[in-house]
């Protein structure tokens, strides 16, 4: 909705992560509804919640559908989502006969919730993609700094001398922790939501367990035992990872500005910004930009647990909000880490050999 | 930064509002940045920063000045903003012989921030527009409800009986002062931002304030005595006059989503929103949006005052982050109120008239 | 709620302002309680709602009234506050035949919002002196430090020089403005709260308004035209200039913090803080709590926007959440005034005078 | 800090929680800093870092240490803490030829945030024990509303009928969720601080980890590999959990809200709260400020967030930051732990029998 981060030039390149927000585009929305209604379809004939032949023959019809875009948008403000006209274009997309084997036991939340589902896992596996990347980095940023020294600070005070291994070390510790905890939150958050309009399966009774098995083999997603339509503290929990990641990532991006300073010179980087007014300034860009995320990301983790307080079987106000809020965290959270390794590979020296002082 | 809700059209529709958006689109910042050269270099050469001829001829060969977009991105990045690598441009653009004339004793930052002067000056003839537009729509629903009576309800519990007239009024009140608050509050952010690399003018001196006199008559803003590079106190209270106002918002959508409650139908309206799974269903979407909104803004809003702790002459890592979230936070306040205006427009009935108890 | 800061002297000594807590003590409340109450009767009497003979004779029998504070707490957390327990209280205390003119017309909220606007008026006095002497502190300063020079920073990194008047006129001038901001915003603040169980005043129907009038009177209060029991929009701005006053002395100690450097050695102050470990050090603790109170108040200042969120005619949740933040950030806003004004004093050098470098 | 909520009976019950913020008191900071320092005298001994018989003598000369709190006061703001004084105080009691084996190898952070993680480590076992008894108060509801129905609500909308077991499963599950994980996270925040000055252990070298393992068996903590001076991502995710739990609870108070709503009349209670004007009402106070917790602690959140960006060895402004936050944070979740217990204790019917439609 920030058209400066998101669509003009002149600013959107700061924050851009293409590779995240490809997971939210309109192809990766359509992609992950089809493959819901299909997956759907086929487990509710596999589950007997309709006959297997009429499933078969929706699921092979739904393979060619394309939503016209444009004919969704008018009810979207209406209905507050887009699914029910999709659903609509669905079913006559399959026709009057198909059509009572296209959506079963499903509502708007169940489409939408696994097609976050679905994002999320692929945003996960980039994140431990370039987690393991930057652990690289800083491992390999020890390796060449190793046997140097610089003064420790406290509360900006120069304390004692240390050694630049263990500055390192304290960038590197949160991120290999942020890597096993990402293992462990995986499948708290990566799971199929399935519940039908009001969330008990009740649509898809009695076989509403055994479909939802099917269907979240289908898509490689977890089943829990029951939809979460209105318990969304996995996604709060998962917010906290990403933005305890990028208050992390800050903190290695506020001490390199801190480091660069004049007079305190205790790191040097290749590839500092320029300024329109000062050409022989060299300015921190990218570490500033690791502060910038962190305190954005912070401040976007209240929404998600605001957001916990959803009412009865579906709040439309909260569950709208967490579509505001939690793409945007996970974007920033892939720029921090792609940021973070640049940021590490630049610095050619932090402190200096003993005998060099 | 968010595709679900910038660009992606399964979502973006219920978030959108094109007139804000349009006033941060990459034409607007380039009708922005241009006029602020040409400005600048007509009143150097008034103030005699620089021989006016020159000054002229100057700001005559920018006029057909187009940023080459795709250059500008490579230094994005590495400068942190576009502002030096657009001056580069235009410079070269002028020639050499020209080139000492553009960009007389200014900084990225004043180009940016007046940029966003006049967005935000553009912006608030659309609020105080749409605001009127309000408050017109509660006045006429004050009159075709005159006489009708509801329960009043503390703590969600029923209390007494009040007029219709009465929570209407409640809800037409804190707009009215918003509209009278927004007013008092232009001056201090309609601002030319003019103060050169580090914000004490001193690079156009003596003539500097002479200078940001005439510069800021010519863009047809405020001329502060000072430049507010690293005072953004102004901002941080207009993003609170923002945040208060979609609040206000939020109280009205969020006692509409409970007065249609089936048992409590103290409130008919047209147009309710449909469901994938319940033919029957009319969600009050609206109102559940502008709950939303009031909710996200009120999020947004400390980070505003996270940046007034601007280091020095200035801070990237705050500045930046600005930009990250004023604009949206501006969206957000253009869509709140485009919406509570069909909400009140689609309002049939609210209360009785008390013969029909 | 917190014992850290409100009672545990190991830590509560940093973050006190006895000024400002003793505004909201038990002894500010029942004192408040009971001056609401006095006048509301009289005024009462005067307005015709109830007898005047009876309202004098109630009044008299208040003045000696003494809350039983161990028999208003059973019923403070079934009620949700203690005034249902305090009414019963002072009219058991003046007998039968005058109780009938105790609390006429008048809510719970009504004496609880009144209380609150009394000491928000008391602490904006406060404000308004320490304010002054800030301002004076930093003229001082400017005085002092004239024809100092220093190298200006901007991204953390050395740009040009600057005089030490600008850097200092740049902490002052937020300040300024926030002394004038706050003095138009008082009225909107420091105002009577009279509405009764639902807001419409219809309880002292038809004299009202005479009433309310009378009653701001005589508490020193202005006379809003209406009860605000529910448009908290006054409320949630004022906290928006806590949290901008903050956030500008937050900047100013940042500053302090990067200017008093090893390397950099900006600024030079007496009194700095000892450490456990390191007996050489000297600590920039009071230009750090800057910092911190000013991230704090930013943080809580949401809060206070997304109780503008009030549904109907009173929001138990939200009312009470206003209590939690408003006193806090109020008495975050005091300390900080004090231990800024503190800092300024103790500076003893700004840069350096161009000779000496 | 906030009187209101603190110290002032007319509003404090309301948010209190003795056991919790006991463990936050002057006595509770007094015990803990003393079994610091006797353990870390002890293990220093035993660890080869200070002669064993001196480490006997000192510790057992700490063990009948009263810190004089009011001599603390006056190094408090100067210091920003009360360690260097208590110190210097502990040290002076053991007489100067103990002196050397008090606080051998430790620093002021070392004392304090351990005090935290044994604070830490007592709250978890009285939020697990509630976690159970609100677990068994959830089944014992679901039990004796067994076979009830009520109508679902999706967007505040009737849908469709559903158990009141459901209802009551989705309040549940999150509760059973936050025990087990709190279970896995308890590692990673109830532990033993220890890092010397500048955090790298170095002053106790090269018996550093043997004695920290040692102090770590002492106090009953978790010995990391190194200090978390400045890796402060446990506490941020342990914040989320307290955030999460009370934002969950806030669901169920939310919907109880709703559901005792006239006209909705889902459940009923005992024990609703009066009200200063209408003898009638009943009001839901208990649900009501479990929604006004849940806002609370998600507003808290992001300052552990934002308390990431720590900058270098030790930042004063952070460290504070989260003395104001997580205690607080702590005591609202330990409040909003028994309320909800009572609230669910005090529901006499969800729904009805299906005959009784």
């Amino acid at each position: 909705m920030n058209p400066l981060t998101a669509t003009n030039p002149f600013f959107s390149g700061l924050f851009a992560d293409e590779e995240i927000t490809d997971l939210f585009s309109q192809q990766a929305t359509a992609r992950a509804f089809l493959a819901f209604e299909i997956a759907l379809s086929q487990s509710a004939g596999a589950a007997g919640l309709i006959a297997p032949e009429l499933a078969d023959r929706a699921a092979a019809a739904m393979a060619d559908f394309k939503p016209d875009i444009a004919a969704l948008l008018p009810d979207l403000s209406t209905d507050g989502m887009a699914v029910p006209g999709y659903v609509r274009q669905l079913k006559a997309h399959v026709g009057k006969d198909l059509a009572v084997a296209v959506h079963p036991g499903a509502t708007s939340q169940d489409l939408i919730d696994t097609a976050l589902a679905l994002s999320i896992r692929a945003a996960n596996d980039i994140f431990q993609h370039r987690l393991a990347a930057l652990l690289l980095a800083l491992d390999d940023l020890a390796t060449t700094q190793a046997g140097h020294r610089l003064m420790g600070r406290t509360r900006m005070q120069a304390a004692l001398p240390i050694d630049a291994a263990h500055r390192i070390a304290t960038w590197r510790a949160p991120c290999a922790r942020a890597q096993s905890r990402l293992a462990a939150l995986r499948p708290e958050v990566e799971q199929l939501q399935f519940g039908g309009p009001v969330g008990d399966r009740q649509r898809s009774a009695p076989v509403a367990d055994a479909l939802a098995t099917r269907l979240a083999r289908h898509l490689d997603l977890q089943c829990p035992p029951a939809s979460w339509h209105t318990e969304r503290d996995g996604l709060a929990l998962y917010a906290g990872w990403l933005s305890s990641l990028t208050g992390s990532l800050g903190k290695m991006g506020q001490d390199i500005c801190l480091m660069v300073q004049q007079g305190v010179d205790d790191l040097a980087q290749s590839g500092g910004g320029t300024s329109s007014a000062m050409a022989h300034k060299q300015n921190p860009v990218t570490a500033e930009l690791l502060v910038t995320l962190a305190r954005f990301n912070a401040a976007q983790l209240p929404l998600m647990h605001q957001a916990l307080v959803h009412e009865q079987e579906r709040s439309g106000a909260m569950w709208t909000l967490e579509w505001m809020v939690l793409p945007t965290m996970m974007t920033c959270t892939g720029a921090a880490l792609t940021r973070a390794t640049q940021q590490v590979r630049a610095i050619t020296r932090i402190g200096e050999t003993p005998d060099a002082g």
